[in-house]
């Protein structure tokens, strides 16, 4: 049973080191593989259960990204790192506090995001790091969790602002946040990082508005995917978007260019146009 | 023009006449087809999209019941129901509040369900009508809505009630709702009813605890469907949960059944098991 275990924990994470996964449209076909300089090693079979390298290579020029996997479930934390809470003053959560973002939300990586035509409110960006699951996940330890997470990559939890309040009722957070085009991930899925090192930068036009570690996190990543796990069964694909931290702002040009950076994953870059 | 319009609302709900698809396992294969008396007349292709019978019949009694549909995102309306609106005294919305259900939320009609095992308070059945989506959706109004409803299906909306308002901060709608087997749904999708006409009851170990109209629903199926679909696109499968009136209530029993009947569509039965 023993050796069981350690084969099964050699596929995890921390040995999966430093490949990062894309997926694409190349001469019409979706396609799958990992980043080799400004090429793609393309594979065969399962990103997350014994994708092959064909031997194939195609230039990264000449294919369009994809968000880098299809999630079941994209589920957005909320007040989860310790700067922000400070400065909302709202007390620091006893569980993980969530809410769902609607798969067809998810933009590329690149994609021209436009405002919907039914919202004429404040929209803003949140630059966050996302946990990309890679094994059906119910019911595990932090300790285990670790095996479950296939990497990391990088999210921009687009949030029409206005409508989480509008109804003194009942918070919006759902259709906030579930817009078509309001959840683009990517470019890449990072594997064998350790995200307590990592730190998200978001760029606003050109100019830094959000600069945090991710060690400031309330629930850690391992900690995050436990507790989710005990929730509901996470699958392969399912992204965990881990809430933001300070510095998020209001899109307020006509065109606004977001680029969500985190070293080890690579930029998330995407337009939002406002109007016109 | 006007042919083509005409040929494309012929294949809508109203055109559909009183079929009742069902999807199951046989023989170890996932299939689809509708009811005929107790069997199932097979289908081919896309139940959404040109199914073709094949000619073959096999016994409902030999099936087993899938879900009828593999929704892409599940979206559960709050407060739509006139009578309870009233009942706990909470303005009508001036629009659909609504939060998302996970996918693996998702129950086969006949299934037991266990409480989870990380949450030990109250859990409550809520009987609904479901509308389940035929037709990529997105801007539509009112009057096209029902070109895009493929047809209607019983939900029970499972709810650990004492998840929601457990941090004062932050209502844990998405969490309450979508523990494992928490979204049951089927048997059937029923299509060429007409929404109006359609009682919605519900009964907890053999007992009516709920029975009421959907034209009592303050936002009624069509309109629903058209102000979500400016909300976010609606694809082939999703499921609507239209939300629930008065009766709802707690499973006290260590095993309770659950049975949400509407007449053209069927009974959608459960057994909820809170301890054994």
């Amino acid at each position: 049973m023993l050796n069981t275990t350690i084969k099964r924990t050699a596929r995890t994470e921390n040995a999966l080191a430093s490949a990062r996964w894309v997926r694409f449209s190349f001469a019409g076909r979706e396609r799958f593989g990992t980043l080799a300089g400004r090429a793609i090693a393309l594979h065969s079979g399962d990103m997350f259960a014994g994708a092959r390298p064909t031997g194939e290579r195609v230039p990264l020029d000449e294919v369009t990204l994809l968000a880098p996997s299809t999630p079941s479930k994209i589920i957005a934390l909320w007040n989860n790192f310790h700067a922000l809470a400070a400065k909302l003053s709202t007390p620091v959560p006893a569980e993980p506090l969530y809410l769902m973002k609607a798969p067809s939300s998810v933009a590329e990586p690149g994609a021209t995001i436009a405002r919907p035509p039914s919202y004429a409110g404040k929209v803003v960006y949140e630059g966050e790091l996302g946990i990309v699951i890679g094994r059906h996940c119910s019911g595990v330890t932090p300790q285990e969790a670790g095996e479950f997470i296939f990497g990391y990559t990088c999210v921009n939890d687009i949030t029409a602002l206005e409508l989480i309040a509008a109804d003194p009722t009942f918070a919006q957070w759902v259709r906030a946040k579930s817009f078509d085009g309001f959840g683009p991930f990517g470019p890449v899925i990072a594997t064998g990082l350790d995200p307590r090192d990592l730190t998200v930068r978001t760029l606003l036009d050109g100019q830094e508005r959000q600069n945090y570690p991710v060690a400031d996190m309330i629930f850690q990543p391992h900690e995050l995917v436990s507790r989710l796990s005990h929730d509901m069964t996470l699958l392969p694909g399912d992204l965990i978007c881990c809430g933001t931290s300070l510095g998020v702002g209001t899109m307020k040009e006509p065109v606004n260019t977001i680029e969500v950076t985190i070293e080890g994953i690579g930029t998330l870059a995407n337009t939002f146009v406002l109007s016109g």
